[in-house]
């Protein structure tokens, strides 16, 4: 127990101080979630959802009050289960409420400050080492599944003596206290091996039905088994403040995946949760300097505090998701699809792309390999005009690799269905042919790494034969934009990641979304191709590039104003995400593409008065100011919206002035009020989350921290 | 899929079909939990209650509309969490209703009747044999994690074909199809590696989000990965009927329990799921014939229906919380206690002997040497009026070995808690240390276990010891019964089993219950150390025995008419289990001790005077014919009613005449009624469970089998 005060903490206080986030280390699938008052969470593993408990903090004043955070459930005590009455007298018992706690949303702390206590939680992150080069220590440091709780009792003002406490509980799970294990080195305490917290600071270690039974203890029995309750109380004096430091760790020993096995990186270096919990506090002052480097790197940004509480909001919500495997001595990279635990969906890993390459881009590489190897596939395309005439159709790649630790079977996704016709769980093998490529450009634009080229040289040509294919098998037809559907939608046709939306976004043919990305593709092969030094295709690539280009700028209808969002049958939507694939020339650093008098000026021009005209009350703007993808579906993802209003401003060069802080509010009040529950979340209708809950996607925000710089 | 018609089947029909049962393998600590219509259930694994899923069965007949059993909760189909659209429309779609099912409740088969269905549910269990001495075969055999469902769809009088199904569901889990996995040889799906169920039969397999949508599909892909309902369609022509029979496995491949590392002894033979499920599928005419032997052994049993229904009921919740473990190479015997899950509860131990005996005396040696070794300890005495002068007390046991799988430290429980005074959580240790010594002389009677007796021998007599100075340490002041508390609870005061109840049954010292008791546990020393050729030993204890019994028939009170429950304090309870303790010199087959001109003559006659005033309306018998433990609580518990019977119809040799059936069906109801969701629960309040749900003890009720006998 340090009694140092603590230095001059950042600040970035939020609204209301009642939403839940997710705490999480890196890479372990799991989170200690916890923030909105009154409700369930805690830690939990490979959950997707917040846990069935929660956590206590607080203390016991002068007068024998029980004042705390309300991070849990208000339920009946367990103890009733077995002795057939109600809970036994509770002492006195407060919990704040939200006038009396601010909170402070860092990128790596989240502070809540309450009447003489303060509790931080620390999530330090940072780069993951390759393991292909690192040393097993920096492996290690990486690794470990624990992040850490701060806890700071302030006495100094005091009458008298109080008792701060710290608590745990899972719901209905059992705990093994850690003070005879350890030797009395740690209190704490672990359930199942596989979720748990500790200390070596000072304090006095229990386990009970509840809090008030263990702070009013009727009987002598420090740690009291059947407890659902596990942690420890801290004498204060007055005149004194007691800061404890705690490290909460999780950890899954065994199998992570099922089909093909796997287990967690970190199980080659802990090998147990015990061993997690003490080498995490050994470690505590390198972590926490982590976590300062990156609340100051965040605060310093140029950017509002809605901006930067979204971004620290969406970071969270990513690293929950996200899974550092060992396949058979190998790496492997997973990020779970939020509460559907789809494993690296491919339309969500080309958007989290941004955050991945800022950070550790071989978990790109990773994850490309994968698909390459394991979840690639060769289909027929048909016309959907003829559906009879199969035609030899080229290379794509699955939507996802499973769902819930069980692997697909090779060549197929979890989510995927045959028969559809541009329905939720149709094929997306248009677009994740298109997010695949758009995956390699960005990878080697910024690595330039050789081997990644040779080694999937074949694969790219196979995937620039497969996108002309599926403009038009007949070269004389072409026009750049995806016109022929997958064999495995047969007699159907394939859908977009906007698999919830309206045809406006939904459908994949000759769609304007999938139509700008595709030019994009093009580019980057274009790229790749040139670096391979494979002259003639990439001259294929950039006939593509500038095909779409022509046949998009082309599209712009001077009567409505805009592109409309399908070129068939006469739609007249108006879309959002028309500008969502401009961010992959910016991202590979083509300026000449990009440039307003460059060989796609038109391209770039049209989509420029198409984004302005869209982005008004009525058509892409809600009431309250947040951006409607599209105006024709009330269902609109942030992910995404964070992704264009990058676009807007980096690529198209646009200034939203005062209206900026109005999105961006809105979009905010959209997480804390609309998502409170849920974490960050994606799909939200009219400002309300009601899909893709608890979500790593929104990360694509961190895009914004490029904008200040040159 | 076979078409024979099944033999004739028993039958022993239940009044109302509709009450949840656990359908489980032995010691695998897992159930297929359904019965209760349209309430969440079906398999689980380790969880002390129903689990979130379900099972479906039922056809799709000639109109198209989907006719099924209620075996789930009617809930939104999930593909509305993806679609962000409420269900698909579904098919046409009835449950079956109460009055159009009847269910067959035998002893190993549960079989519910609807037009045109029949399900059955078949848990065949036996007596397990002794690791120590059988075969890898005939362990293999017994430990197999599985049971099975057959499913007859008669369509003989059908006007066209009729397409039958099976499904499960496990909440939101995924699950991989087996078809592939397998070549063919097994239609079905495991999840996580840990629940699953495959058949043999022609069937057609699927995954998809619902009943309805996998057998109206809009798409083409039957395994649907992302559906949460796995199972499989069968066609029926006209003029036929089809019988699948599918198995149910479960399995825990890692770690069991923590602190101790244990894994399941069926790991030893079975190294996935899917072996588990090919094995059973494979022995299954071995199984079937085993659980048609139960079924005819207790269909003939000279017992009425609710008789037998009690019986089916509380072996099948028994099973669902067995646990047979590999620590370190050895069998070690577990059974959990229903909801709470505590391990080896001693005091549920010493009740589930009885069946234990019949089936396999060796999982009790098991469970008396793991308390001898790790689950004993010394403690103090103090006389309650003279607290602060503690004594030398004696060895006694704890009263558990832990809970949820954590293994609790050395000589400790996690149910008791220091500094009680007889209350819910204070030390048993008097009624432990009574009943190891109960069962270790049940055991030795019918196994005369010769290396069971030498290894304990110094433990044997400590035990003595230990009883003899907990009824006073000065000999001259003893008279047999319990009075001096255990150190562990100063200043407080033990309890006994019945912690739940008033002091009539709920307080250790002074209790007729418990004193009778420790008159059958002198009574097991004497025998013991007579066997021993320990004869100074044996006639100590037999000094106590007629010691007891002389203080215990001395307080009977003729203006009472009956014996009060506790002896001090001016206590007026009347309590029924003043007679349990009989029940063992009965089983040890000590003729002469119960014999009616024997020594104990006085103790019987008084205990005989007792019961039959006892068992009157308003004292210990409820309104409705069910029985009252205690006049002054409440709490009635099914375990000790069915324990008490037997003692009061085989040792006291009482006649209920027509009393008998109102008093079953009353403790039927309760079950039924009582219980529904909680299947064979032993706390009742009023005939509603309360407590001590989903447990293990009532299979007390085996006894009554033994009546009919010589």
């Amino acid at each position: 127990m340090k009694k140092t005060p603590p230095s001059e903490p950042l600040s970035a206080s939020v609204e209301t101080p009642s939403f839940h986030a997710q705490h999480a280390p890196m890479g372990a699938h799991a989170s200690l979630t916890l923030g909105m008052f009154r409700a369930r969470g805690g830690m939990a593993l490979e959950k997707g959802g917040p846990g069935p408990g929660g956590l206590y903090a607080g203390y016991r004043d002068e007068q024998g009050v029980l004042r705390h955070l309300p991070f849990f459930e208000v339920r009946e005590d367990e103890s009733a289960r077995y002795t057939g009455k109600g809970s036994a007298q509770s002492p006195s018992e407060t919990l704040f409420t939200e006038s009396e706690v601010s909170r402070e949303y860092l990128w790596a702390t989240d502070r809540f400050r309450a009447p003489r206590l303060v509790l931080e939680v620390l999530t330090p992150f940072f780069s993951l080492p390759d393991p292909a080069h690192a040393s097993a220590d920096e492996l290690k440091f990486a690794s470990c599944p624990a992040i850490f709780v701060r806890l700071d009792f302030d006495n100094r003002r005091g009458a008298g003596p109080i008792t701060g406490f710290f608590g745990a509980t899972l719901g209905r799970e059992s705990w093994t206290p850690l003070e005879e294990k350890s030797g009395g080195t740690l209190i704490g305490a672990v359930s199942r091996g596989s979720l748990g917290f500790a200390t070596r600071a000072r304090v006095s270690g229990f386990i009970d039905f509840s809090l008030p039974a263990a702070l009013q203890r009727t009987h002598k029995t420090p740690y009291f088994l059947l407890g659902s309750v596990a942690g420890f109380t801290v004498a204060v004096p007055a005149g004194q403040r007691a800061e404890v430091l705690v490290a909460c760790g999780f950890f899954n020993g065994v199998s992570a995946t099922w089909n093909v096995e796997t287990t967690y990186w970190y199980r080659r270096y802990f090998p147990t949760l015990v061993e997690v919990l003490a080498y995490a506090l050994d470690h505590a002052p390198r972590y926490l300097e982590k976590a300062a480097l990156r609340d100051a790197e965040l605060a310093a940004a140029p950017l509002n505090d809605e901006q930067k509480f979204m971004i620290a909001h969406a970071t969270r919500s990513y690293y929950g998701s996200t899974q550092w495997l060992d396949r058979a001595g190998e790496p492997c990279w997973v990020v779970n699809e939020g509460e559907y635990l789809m494993m690296n969906t491919f339309d969500l890993t080309v958007d989290m792309l941004f955050h991945e390459m800022r950070m550790n881009p071989w978990t790109v590489r990773n994850v490309l390999d994968h698909y390459a190897s394991r979840y690639s596939y060769r289909d027929q395309i048909f016309d959907p005009a003829r559906p009879r005439r199969l035609l030899p159709g080229g290379v794509s790649f699955t939507h996802d690799m499973g769902v819930a630790g069980h692997w697909s079977p090779a060549g197929h996704s979890s989510y995927e269905v045959s028969g559809l016709d541009r329905a939720c769980f149709s094929h997306m093998t248009g677009e994740q042919l298109v997010n695949w490529i758009l995956c390699a450009g960005v990878y080697y634009a910024s690595t330039r790494d050789a081997d990644f080229l040779r080694t999937h040289a074949f694969l790219l040509a196979e995937c620039l034969e497969s996108l002309e294919r599926r403009d038009h098998p007949d070269p004389k037809r072409r026009d750049g934009v995806l016109k022929f559907e997958s064999s495995r939608t047969w007699p159907g046709g394939e859908i977009t990641t906007y698999d919830s939306l309206d045809p406006s976004l939904g459908q994949a043919r000759n769609n304007l979304y999938l139509a700008v990305k595709t030019w994009a593709a093009y580019l980057a092969l274009e790229q790749l191709f040139t670096a391979a030094r494979r002259a003639e295709l990439a001259r294929g690539a950039r006939a593509g590039a500038r095909s779409v280009a022509r046949t998009v700028a082309g599209k712009f209808d001077n009567r409505l104003g805009y592109i409309p969002a399908v070129f068939e049958g006469a739609n007249k939507s108006a879309i959002i995400p028309a500008i969502e694939g401009l961010i992959f020339p910016h991202a590979m650093g083509l300026k000449k593409a990009l440039s307003p008098s460059g060989p796609y000026r038109e391209l770039l021009a049209a989509l420029r008065r198409h984004f302005e005209a869209v982005l008004v009350p009525g058509t892409c703007l809600y009431p309250d100011g947040g951006w409607k993808l599209s105006s024709t579906s009330d269902n609109s993802w942030m992910s995404k919206i964070g992704l264009c209003m990058h676009v807007a401003r980096s690529v198209l060069g646009l200034d939203f002035g005062d209206r900026e802080l109005v999105f961006d509010r809105a979009h905010a009040r959209w997480q804390r009020n609309g998502a409170t529950f849920h974490a960050c979340s994606d799909q939200f209708h009219s400002g309300v989350a009601k899909g893709s809950l608890y979500y790593p996607r929104i990360v694509t925000s961190v895009l914004w921290l490029e904008e200040g710089k040159k």
